[in-house]
């Protein structure tokens, strides 16, 4: 179980977000080797404005300790925005692994400021799912990023 | 309508939490002297770890464009955490009116360098909710901010 297979069950989440009309990004928490939680983009589905991916994967998590969150690393499909990136630093969740931020740059400098170790794996799934999507969908991911 | 007056009204949100059991942190979203959302900490209740009072608030405010959210305000009864701080970024309020941050000081720096403005009332209905609470319940707010 390395990067490559977790990024894999992100992108599975996007995939699933995806085929119920949704923004595809998906998310991945892993504690110790096993995913604790999973979840992806939830603006259509729910009229979410907080399910990002990394929140709604941080919900289904659950209520963690302090001590829990120190041994996960996130996975998510896209460079995490600023309220995501937010979370991972409340949680200080030391690890976060990155599919792609060529569609997209987060807030990784302030990530990265604070000390969270950041891995972007350049995955073109990732980037090709984004790029399809914001050709059909400019509006919404306009939206989902507030511009 | 002033500061005072929408901040009795986050402190409403707060008192609402506290009677249903949960951590007592409300806000409050004025767009143009109207409010438009309004929640509170849902850690207890719907045992969530992304309903802080402030993402409550833009929750149930419901999906917005990138313009209204240029109008707004948001009212916090306590320093907005990482997260919360990020969520505020992410949609680009421009200013944040907070009860206090003597219990707890959030990212306001973070606020501040990206330009968000900031006022702080010092409120000591604020301070007396959070204290008498951390008081009673230390776990649940060490729980609720990850130490």
């Amino acid at each position: 179980m390395d990067d490559s297979y977790f990024m894999s069950q992100a992108i599975e989440e996007a995939k699933k977000g995806l085929a119920e009309g949704g923004i595809p990004i998906g998310s991945i928490l892993v504690k110790n080797g096993l995913i604790i939680g999973r979840g992806h983009n939830q603006r259509v589905q729910h009229d979410s404005v907080i399910h990002h991916a990394e929140m709604n994967c941080l919900e289904t998590a659950g209520r963690l300790t302090a001590k829990d969150y120190k041994d996960c690393t996130i996975y998510t499909t896209l460079s995490p925005c600023p309220m995501c990136s937010g979370a991972i630093l409340l949680y200080k969740i030391p690890r976060v692994v990155i599919g792609e931020n060529q569609t997209y740059m987060g807030d990784e400098a302030h990530l990265k400021d604070q000390g969270v170790e950041l891995t972007v794996l350049r995955n073109q799934e990732c980037v090709q799912l984004m790029q399809d999507f914001i050709k059909e969908q400019p509006a919404l991911w306009n939206e989902d990023i507030s511009v």
